[in-house]
């Protein structure tokens, strides 16, 4: 009983905050729902724009997936969602498989979602939220960069009114190009008019307001509502001015009502094409939401469990894939919001959550007249802070295989695809990682007189005996490394007849696996093969206790000594006599 | 001038032995080359035959091959040609891209052997040969016995005169048993009767000859010659009792000649098509024929040069293709008899090249009522001893990790054939490597009392202070592991809210890349949110020089102490004011 409630409340962190919610969270949580309903409006109708999916996609998406997270997440803050990078990688896979506009193309994007929370569950129950890790901060970095980049390119063409489509750099830039010469002046104006207002509000409206005597916290969320003025002033004027007759494209009709019960396609087909973008898109959404909840957790010493957010994304996920939504993650923007508007506890998403619900079920009607380009206004200003070359510069004097690493990350994401770019940014990382330590540091060293320790030689001066060679290896000892050591050790008494002795300090040695045991092997039958005896010291416990597992130490031509120290005493007296 | 002469002396090693070259030297290589030549014919016609290629490609692809690599090889004592497992790969390749028989099959295989050689040539030239590490032991173990398995299993329908195909275990066997109706007896009696007595030459033979009297090495060459026998033997009986009337396959017609000058077609579709499965081959040639020129150089002190041992292997390749062979390496089986038979220098493999082009002049209308079924026995017989599961015991005992990494390669490669087993097999060794150092061990510490050693609290009576937690790291930091460091020390400073100081004790720390730098950042801003000092201490000297780049240095909160025991004095010091 008392384990099956300790495995509930694992499962269900609402078990656990929901007991000792009171009159004070309730308020506190209230008004941090106010602003992040407001806030969420207009950039849930964006990211659906971005995702090629109809307006109301992204309003279902924040709905019950808000709630789902609310009752299994464990980050006090995380307000989940659609976010941009998700959407862009949601238009791409969608994007394969069926036509923006078509029944199939929402359709897709529902089975997308469901295979996302499907793998993250699974996942969670298999506590791999570890596995995140191997996605290094500089490949994300490079990612998220060009991601920015291909997302306001690819929202230009709203600004101006045209077609124009494709993955990659190349191809948007290309296919704009192309239809340059239909641009419609009323979209232009529009679009330019709510860029730079979005731009100013980011830049300029927060500091005039703190000059006017607002506190920093007010002044932020006053400049998070910009989108909102924008969005009303630009939909105002096209239904005055009627500008949708002069070529502005609007949002349109948006269905009046609460998300919708929908049953995501699962042809097998659709399953297998759809398969790694959608793991591909739960790594990804799971590194920034983690992310993020961390960051904010630990303002307040508060602690989050990775393997239990896989389990609240990917209930959130399934929520969305059958709620008319598509794939969502926690967001930055509307996090930090929450958190700085005072939440509390995950409530406050559940109250973000009715919030929106309201919305959708009375507002719809005035979103008919909202022009495309003031939602893509919003995107780009959005994205762009998003872009940050600083990276490069950052890595590049730091370390050239980091930076290696970022530049091919950017480049590859802008010029194949967002797929093709996060892969090889990671297969490139781990490369590097292995090329790092296949050539380990191995010093050869000598006693630093009058004393008991070992020095490299050639740093140092220290005593040697030409009929022994010392060798400390600086790095665990697996298949990477397993053959630069042998022919190190192979080369070393290559050019020295007068060896007899080969010692090998494994002191910084904290793993031999099989394939570095069987190269001490062949190490030591091959010196064997030549009359040197080989030796090892200073082998740590846990190294040592598996060695004897095997037979390797009996074949050992020589001893294993405990200090290498007593390597040097032994040796010596065995020359001497 | 000078310079000029080392380079062409790095290049083409024949100019360092070929001057020092002695009529000593000359009577142990041709005595070796006898008794090598004696033993490769049946083989390099056995071989063609488990490559699908016509018998003559074995002999051509023995030829010019071992001349090249005699000029640009390092080993004394390697022994190039067809051998089994790159034979195996080469049919699984060209047989996706032509059906075996066609000219189309024997234009590809010349094919494979150049793009072979040129990526072998690439790499050499790159100086990447410590590339091949990336493979490890137990991976190769394992796909070594798991191709000889299916060596052995696609060779049964010669014993039994039957059709049969597949490229997997499965298939094979399915493929023989839909077959086994066909049956022809008098095949079915040769072959049995080959593989037996090969079988017998092999364990019974060369003790029995001890027993006479007769030396080790001389018992062990005589064993060797059984081949020779069985096919003398059996092409007698075919002739004499016109078994190939009853339904015996023969090799029949085999040109008489020198080796034809071939050009391998260039078709990009084909290069495509063969690009990967070269890369393979190369690889694991090149991985194969370094084992064995290692073992045999380091029995006289002798060195190989990786590196020069690619260019060698390259240009053994690019003779292949342009001589009517196939992909080549250099095979245990024929460098041992070489090196046991008493060569000095490459010069004997030039002789055995002498030897073969005689023997492709001469003999090639001898073998005409050869059974196919003596050849396969050659092949079961000496594949069978390849086939070794004790790997899967000894990695067991020793680390599970490595176990998997067999198990899996071996079912992979019986199961979806040679290439997605090697792959998987290399990948997850990868995978494997990246787990175990992704949560490293981190131990917290204590000051042994009277000392200025610090010790495992969990392990050692140490003293500690409320305020201060110090770990220590015994791993180097890099993306893998960047995340689990920053959860760890959360996880730390969450449950003790008496923390003031945090000390990570970098002495077992070989590196710091960018994600770990990032993570150290973090955990820094997240323990000044918790208002708790960060400090370093004993972090190494070239970790040091790289933090002095960033910013780090200057954010930290606390200190970075040159020893931990400053750190303790320090820190204590500080409480008490």
């Amino acid at each position: 009983m008392g384990q099956a409630m300790g495995a509930a409340r694992r499962y269900l962190p609402v078990l656990d905050w929901g007991r000792r919610y009171d009159g004070k969270a309730l308020q506190s949580d209230l008004v941090a729902a106010v602003i992040v309903t407001i806030m969420l409006i207009p950039q849930s109708l964006a990211y659906a724009l971005l995702a090629g999916l109809p307006p109301e996609a992204g309003l279902y998406a924040s709905i019950l997936p808000i709630i789902l997270y609310a009752m299994f997440g464990t980050s006090r803050a995380l307000a989940v969602g659609p976010v941009a990078v998700v959407s862009l990688l949601t238009a791409s896979a969608v994007g394969q498989v069926a036509a923006q506009g078509t029944a199939d193309y929402v359709a897709a994007a529902l089975t997308l979602a469901l295979l996302s929370g499907g793998f993250l569950l699974a996942m969670g129950f298999l506590r791999l939220g570890f596995l995140a890790n191997f996605l290094s901060h500089p490949v994300i970095a490079g990612f998220i960069t060009a991601s920015g980049i291909l997302i306001a390119v690819s929202q230009i063409r709203h600004i101006l009114g045209i077609e124009a489509e494709g993955h990659t750099l190349p191809e948007l830039l290309l296919s704009l190009a192309a239809h340059l010469g239909g641009v419609n002046l009323a979209t232009l104006v529009v679009g330019v008019a709510a860029t730079g207002f979005l731009f100013w509000v980011r830049s300029g409206l927060k500091p005039a307001l703190r000059r006017l005597g607002m506190p920093a916290g007010a002044a932020e969320i006053a400049a998070r509502a910009g989108p909102v003025a924008a969005v009303a002033v630009t939909t105002l004027a096209v239904w005055a001015l009627e500008l949708s007759e002069a070529g502005v494209a609007v949002v349109g009709e948006v269905p009046q009502g609460l998300p919708p019960l929908t049953l995501p396609p699962l042809a097998p087909e659709l399953i297998r094409q759809l398969a790694v973008p959608a793991i591909l898109i739960s790594i990804i959404g799971f590194v920034e939401s983690v992310s993020v909840a961390q960051t904010l957790a630990a303002k307040k010493r508060q602690r989050i469990d990775p393997d239990q957010e896989l389990i609240g994304l990917g209930a959130a996920n399934l929520g969305a894939a059958f709620t008319g939504g598509y794939p969502v993650t926690g967001g930055f923007a509307r996090s930090v919001v929450n958190f700085d508007a005072g939440a509390e506890t995950p409530a406050a998403g559940a109250f973000t959550a009715i919030g929106l619900a309201i919305a959708s079920l009375t507002l719809t009607p005035l979103v008919f007249f909202l022009p495309k380009a003031t939602l893509a206004a919003t995107i780009i200003v959005a994205v762009l802070s998003l872009v940050d070359f600083s990276i490069l510069g950052r890595t590049w004097r730091y370390s050239r295989a980091d930076f290696a690493a970022v530049a091919a990350t950017i480049l590859l994401t802008l010029g194949l695809g967002v797929e093709i770019g996060v892969a090889s940014g990671v297969a490139l990382s781990v490369l590097l990682h292995l090329y790092k330590t296949s050539r380990p540091h191995v010093a050869e060293v000598g006693l630093v007189p009058g004393t008991q320790h070992f020095r490299n030689i050639r740093r140092h001066r220290v005593e040697t005996r030409p009929e022994v060679v010392t060798l400390r290896v600086d790095e665990s000892l697996y298949f990477v490394n397993a053959g630069f050591l042998q022919d190190l050790v192979q080369a070393r008494v290559a050019e020295d007849r007068a060896i007899r002795h080969v010692v090998l300090m494994m002191s910084a040695v904290n793993e031999i696996d099989f394939s570095a045991l069987e190269s001490l092997e062949a190490i030591n039958r091959r010196l064997a093969d030549q009359r040197i005896t080989l030796h090892l010291s200073e082998v740590k416990g846990p190294v040592m206790d598996r060695l004897q597992t095997t037979h390797f130490l009996e074949q050992l031509t020589g001893r294993v000594f405990l200090a290498q120290y007593d390597a040097w005493t032994a040796l010596a007296a065995r020359a001497e006599t």
